[in-house]
């Protein structure tokens, strides 16, 4: 199942490029349900499921491109993500010096870092460059979205603690300041264009990943060339703090990051997860 | 006015160190307001304070001592940090080394750091040690709570948009990794012993902050000493993204840190914030 937000807080299932709204059935199913520690939708993603109405394909629906994407996740607890697993990227970085003083060790070492989730955007909203005299780069993700409360769990089960998948863009200015302050600026983290349920992604490490930057294409890679796969980064964090229902999980970036201007056109895909468009502008223009 | 969350997720007025339970009579204006982008209790601190019942001083109430105290902020949208924000305490860390390979630079070069809101907790919920065989430090500071939307504000105003103060411990796992990592262990943020409103505190850089570890006082200072002060770290973040209500800005850590250990008691305390209580374990124990 595809499921996305949209529009002024709407829920929709994504069937062949078109959003069927499924709002009042989605309402109805979790306001039954008892609070949770997490996102609802997320954690209740079954429930959800079994009550959606049965003839989603007879309903009105409106082509994905005519609609505002948010992000699928309204608000999760928190934004985690990988500083440095790709074997190419680490590579690169290490070659450009474009991130001194700052550590590229062993992503063991180096641990993970958060983002805000007040940075969070969905493909719509788009990015604003708020330092325009400061390099700032794409970095294209797959994101892995936690559906259930995971502590200490081991790499062979912690796939079964995915909800769904997604892409993301992990918007990075760089500079001297810690990663998780220069990568929270309001909408540096973007995430969409919908979220793909687990059940259709057989392998997250067997996908590949691109993005193009006006038409271009800058990274393009296969999510295999990980350094911890989605299943380790997941037991990894989990070690050392409780994921929650709703939780991002940002994997890495492949090698292929560079500038980004406003009035760029970013187009970030996965397979399997569909692309998403995103359009860079200054800070103060209009979304 | 100070008030608290305490046992089951109850609200309180603490009076003279008494708790008056509010809890109806909050939860009676919550539900007559809009959703809001951030904590709705503190959103709506000033409707929730003109609702409270008149006769509070009449109304049954416990000891503060007999209740359990859970942090005054049921889930903040984010939990920033200031690294290196005491002049002693700087000092400290680049005479022992007890945090190789990381910025230690001007707070303004290094950056505000986050912290993961899983981490959080109240004093009655205490500490557990996650990784005994690693150094593992307590850090008493100053913590003002956003009472609403903050971007790019100026110094001048920037403590209007407090909507008070606590006490709070940054536990940090010394170490190679990340800071958002390392501090962002499951109950190695703890906030209390309540909140007190902005009104209470006529300058949030001029109070003795303290710790002690089992009865030595180990951490004394004043909040003077702070580099950026208060005002100057909203300020500084808000250039970054928006703070938003609920949102918790930790404002370091004096000289004085040190490492802790299962079956510690921790007593940490600031001029007109009260003190809290706040007990080690090791993990997997009993809180």
């Amino acid at each position: 199942m595809k499921l996305c937000r949209f529009n002024n807080d709407r829920v929709g299932v994504v069937l062949s490029g078109q959003v069927v709204d499924v709002t009042e059935a989605v309402t109805r199913v979790l306001e039954g349900l008892p609070p949770v520690d997490g996102d609802p939708l997320i954690a209740y993603l079954d429930q959800v499921r079994a009550g959606l109405p049965s003839d989603l394909l007879a309903r009105q629906a409106a082509p994905a491109s005519a609609v505002s994407l948010l992000a699928p996740v309204r608000l999760p607890g928190k934004i985690v993500a990988a500083p440095v697993n790709y074997h190419a990227h680490i590579a690169e970085m290490l070659a450009s010096n474009i991130s001194p003083g700052h550590n590229l060790a062993d992503i063991e070492k180096a641990g993970l870092f958060l983002k805000a989730t007040s940075s969070l955007v969905g493909a719509a909203q788009g990015v604003a460059v708020r330092f325009p005299e400061r390099r700032t780069d794409y970095e294209v993700e797959l994101v892995a979205v936690i559906g259930r409360a995971a502590s200490e769990v081991p790499v062979e089960e912690a796939l079964d603690y995915v909800a769904g998948y997604a892409v993301g863009l992990d918007i990075t200015v760089r500079g001297t300041e810690d990663r998780s302050f220069r990568k929270s600026i309001d909408s540096y983290t973007v995430l969409g264009p919908w979220l793909t349920t687990r059940d259709e992604i057989e392998d997250p490490n067997a996908l590949r990943l691109w993005l193009s930057q006006n038409g271009i294409v800058r990274q393009n890679t296969s999510t295999a060339d990980m350094v911890l796969s989605v299943a380790e980064l997941i037991a990894f964090a989990s070690r050392f703090y409780t994921l929650k229902p709703g939780d991002l999980l940002f994997t890495g970036t492949p090698e292929g990051v560079g500038p980004i201007h406003p009035g760029d056109f970013l187009h970030a895909a996965c397979d399997g997860l569909d692309a998403m468009d995103v359009r860079v502008r200054a800070y103060g223009d209009e979304a």
